[in-house]
């Protein structure tokens, strides 16, 4: 006898005739079949929670006796390190073979599941370890790495201060060459010098890679990096010199124990700089790096990983808010009917149809960069590094619109909950604070866009520049109407970004002309420059969507959906900033009211197929973590199984009716 | 001898000759000078904070020994708990004739300084005793209100369930009335008739006014309200069917003390019910109210204090960003330079200084509203409620305009204070908690601007309705030509919200010959209906700035800086939605290049003098609560101040450490 599965009715009734293969879009998002099965084996942070379904999940001592928002701060950190720990125990003990993958895994999040605020240890595999094998000479490595693998210290990456994030120069921490005893001295030279913000930082690591200004022969060479030892081994007391703490609360992300640091003169020896690619002599000769560019491949390569990590946020919020609106039944539309389901409203499906499509077109973008990447990875370890301006403008400007735009969607997703969407176990306000810190880390948005617009204006003012932004040279001939198939949108969108470019360039021009000096110039162009900049990464967004479904063997089923999916996708966009289009597209009134009316009725379209969709893209429930959108669609039960776990209400009466309730009612004031 | 009192260098040069008399802007958003005394003497709830100052603000036991944000969720609720009463005891013993105003007024809020994340008796003043008053007959006043008044009750009002919420007539809660034993019998027949999300209702209230299906005589008269008691008032413990509970924690807000409640047949006398406008007598007969359009005037008055609290949250979240980002230094302007101030950069501005303007538009819009709503009153007080449908259109438009862009400027702000602006201590994340909730309550903002549209395409159809619609009646005549003075601009505005009313209803008639039954059609046009609702709106916080200023008795340098807000504020919102403007107001490109020059042009004159504005806030530094807003700007020695206090700061090492991270170093993984 099989236990009967509950499924709401509603959400039954919606997943009834599916016309199309789930698993073939959950593969088309994966990259192919094996990909999904391997997802679901191995490949990434969800992966081993696949694996281990039955030797982690299961695990009770990973589960938490009371949820985390509950917790006091430091009791969150306390659970969550203790859950860390025991994890990492429990991956030496799993399946030979799996243990090194697994554990590098953790960096990437393994278990959102199990580690939802963060994780203590999670620096050590994302940063500490990578910094030690990018920029440590062998010997180094030698000497620290596998003590780091086998988790003897714990390390961290210490970069931003106080005073100073985005913009490197401006680093203050001085680490000083003493050719005499042949050490560095480390100092903090003011309050906003203090390292501020490294993750593991306040109270786990006993390691850290510094970045500092080097300073030898009176010359500062510049930004470096140094391992530190910040506390005892034995009894994790900070060393002399070192001022080490946590930062206290945030937005999200609670447990990744975030911290400050400071140096009053601390000494380490010479070695203790990473010298794989610039070295100090005994006698203090700084010896310079031969190749600076390497460092831009690490910076595409995390920030397409930040675009497929606020994508997969994206997705989970997507996913909760569908199958809520499935469910609840509010208001009325046919009088005297029963209360409709909210998703019949075309105002929600506005709301979630846009922040749907917007997963495939990010994800696709995200993949068709990662092929870039990979094709020009190639070229660049045969010395080639002709591709990766275009790279790195591309990686900037997708990391800066995928950031934004999945930040303003998961909050649009979370209000179309209403009240519900509002309590932290919705899941939506931990899955926004991690999606929103994702447009400060990693390169400010502000400061990305305004990287691409330099990009932008240098190639159509020199007429050279890499594949990217080819049409910016190349500008297309032909008929200026407007055409609304796929093909037709795109041209648009390339009109809007040449066309927004050249109004950069002439308030730049016109700075100029007023007299600014260039980089007066420049910062009065801002705003124009930005958007020129958003309009660019647009374009590589709609492209990488279109294209990627002509490219792609698909069924017709599912090619039909993805298709209106994409079409919604593009149009929502020119309507929502339909105004660049009228100023740069030779937009009509009539193509816009044509557009307009294409967009209502896809939205109606997709509407029955909105469980579906969300369905294939294969998220199980303890990732969604979500009363509102878990797959049975249960959802006022389980809003009530979690309110019962609140310590409020183990009891009836807190104790605080005791100590200040009961003498203020009693005391006829 | 003074102490000398630090103030940030760079603050104090932004200070410096300040060209206007920050205390006229100061009279100006209070409604005058005598406002602002009063204001700071005692009418609203920042009042008490002033008069109090000494004898409240400086009381160490009103002050969090720990921040609220370390603590767990039960902590926080029994330490606001502590703190309400409290302050209740010390505002009886309070000056004489203060008393009562000042307790009422911790409705309002007072000391969002002191009981920073909401407030567990809160709902008492707020809801509890405005629904007795306005819906209990004298003897019914006359029997609770006192209890209610010394406090010797604790009551809420609980309306919304787990499965409904704006739509009322959807409630579930039963109350039926039993002539044999007089009395009803309060049932909720499923879980989703759960009484959720009332403040004050998990632990504290011993009391409820609840909303029921009221049914007699087979029949069901709809809802009213019902006088309960919850919890016996020695032991608190919940009294017999009385099923209650907090429902967990939320984004915001969190000692507000949310509950749930269910009744499992619990019978109360007939005389319980509130009987001021409808009645139910003892042998059953039910009694209509005679007026029901009251309510309405309730709501409207909810409403524009929505609106003012929502653009107070606003003002903090500027003055905080914008001390800040004058504090601030950050990467190169001119190469070579120190580091400029962050708000030197145009994109800063571009960021800031639209929500600083808007602070304004809302906060005279709001007063505008206030001012009809008044003098509609006394001829409602007549009878005449002729000008009750055009002011509640207003109100809900406002309210919904208002919270929604209020909470988009928040996170603005916020994301403009780069990594500072994520850490809990910013006050940002809290602030952001509060706006947005707005968005969900006292009418959910989707059906709000479904609401006005409806009034705004009956309008335009049958040319007849209230005042602020009239322009949608008697159509400007004369050149359809641009110009951007704001009363030129006025015009667009008007034409945008003429248009897309029109549009909408274009979709209306076409849905209606494609053959949708009325709502269908109705629905299938949301998405331009509530484009046109927004537009409306948009018109008259626009037509309110405007018309405030030319009104306004100012001396010419407050005049010259707030014309300059104005002007850039109406720009920044046609620039922001351009294609509406292009679509329906006739713009032409020249005339949008010229609006964009006009705009960055105004960027940069108001820049010198964002410091001087915000000052003119009046906001204490308590009233922010941010380290990075203070006053003095002493940005970073203040954060570390704040790091300093995080309970895990307050060892070396944690006793974590000790059970769970040296084991996992000592290992050998």
């Amino acid at each position: 006898m099989t236990k009967e599965i509950y499924e709401n009715p509603d959400l039954k009734k919606e997943r009834q005739n599916c016309p199309f293969n789930k698993e073939e879009i959950t593969n088309f998002l994966d990259g192919g079949k094996e990909k999904t099965t391997e997802r679901r084996q191995l490949v990434n942070s969800m992966a081993a929670l696949y694996i281990l379904e039955t030797y982690i999940l299961s695990d009770e001592q990973l589960k938490d006796p009371v949820p985390m928002e509950y917790l006091s701060h430091a009791d969150k950190y306390a659970e969550d390190l203790r859950k860390s720990c025991l994890l990492m125990h429990k991956l030496a003990d799993s399946p030979a073979g799996q243990v090194q993958t697994l554990r590098s895994l953790m960096g990437a999040g393994l278990g959102s599941a199990i580690l939802k605020e963060g994780n203590p240890i999670a620096l050590h595999y994302v940063m500490f370890i990578p910094a030690l094998m990018g920029q440590g000479t062998v010997e180094q490595q030698a000497k620290w790495l596998e003590k780091a693998y086998n988790l003897n210290i714990i390390g961290t990456y210490a970069q931003t201060e106080l005073g100073h994030g985005t913009f490197l120069r401006g680093l203050e921490t001085k680490a000083t060459y003493d050719p005499a005893t042949k050490e560095f001295i480390l100092e903090s030279p003011s309050l906003t010098a203090y390292k501020w913000w490294p993750g593991s930082l306040g109270k786990t690591a006993n390691y850290a890679v510094v970045m500092a200004q080097l300073y030898t022969k009176g010359k500062c060479e510049g930004i470096h990096p140094f391992m530190v030892q910040l506390r005892d081994e034995e009894t994790h007391e900070p060393l002399p010199g070192i001022l080490v703490g946590e930062i206290g609360p945030k937005l999200g992300m609670n447990t990744n124990d975030n911290g400050y640091l400071g140096f009053d003169k601390v000494r380490i020896p010479r070695e203790q700089l990473l010298m794989k690619h610039s070295q100090v002599l005994e006698n203090g000769t700084y010896v310079k790096p031969t190749n600076s560019k390497l460092s831009y491949a690490t910076m595409v390569f995390v920030r397409v990983v930040v675009c497929q990590d606020v994508t997969l946020n994206l997705r989970k919020a997507v996913t909760i808010a569908t199958r809520y609106s499935c469910v609840r039944r509010q208001s009325e539309l046919k009088p005297g009917d029963r209360e409709p389901q909210v998703m019949d409203y075309q105002a929600q499906q506005h709301k979630l149809l846009p922040p749907l499509a917007a997963t495939f077109g990010f994800q696709l973008a995200a993949d068709h960069l990662w092929n870039l990447y990979n094709t020009a990875n190639n070229s660049m370890e045969q010395g080639d590094m002709e591709l990766l301006p275009d790279l790195h403008g591309l990686s900037c400007a997708l990391k800066a619109l995928c950031s934004s735009e999945a930040a303003n969607f998961v909050e649009t997703c979370r209000q179309s909950c209403g009240g519900h969407g509002y309590m932290s176990c919705s899941n939506f306000p931990r899955i926004y604070g991690q999606v929103t810190a994702a447009i400060t880390y990693e390169g400010e948005n502000t400061v990305l866009w305004l990287q691409v617009a330099r990009y932008l204006v240098k190639t159509r003012k020199e007429k050279s520049g890499g594949l990217s932004v080819k049409y910016l040279i190349d500008e297309e001939k032909g008929p200026r109407t407007v055409d609304t198939t796929p093909e037709g949108i795109l041209r648009l969108y390339r009109r809007v970004a040449v066309g927004l470019v050249d109004i950069a360039i002439a308030e730049l021009e016109n700075n100029s002309r007023k007299g600014y000096a260039p980089h007066d110039a420049w910062n009065h162009a801002a705003v124009h420059l930005i958007k020129a900049a958003q309009a660019h990464a647009r374009l590589f967004v709609v492209e990488s969507f279109v294209d990627s479904l002509k490219e792609s063997r698909l069924s017709s089923p599912v090619r039909s959906i993805l298709s209106q999916l994409c079409e919604l996708f593009i149009i929502y966009w020119i309507l929502d900033r339909s105004g660049d289009f009228f100023l740069c597209a030779n937009l009509k009134k009539e193509d816009l009211l044509l557009l307009n009316s294409k967009y209502v009725h896809l939205l109606a379209a997709i509407r029955p197929q909105a469980v579906n969709i969300v369905d294939s893209f294969d998220l199980r429930d303890e990732i969604l973590g979500s009363p509102l959108g878990c797959w049975d669609g249960n959802v006022y039960q389980r809003l009530f199984d979690e309110a019962a776990k609140s310590p409020l209400n183990q009891k009836n009466v807190h104790e605080s009716f005791h100590k200040y309730l009961k003498p203020l009612l009693k005391s006829n004031l």
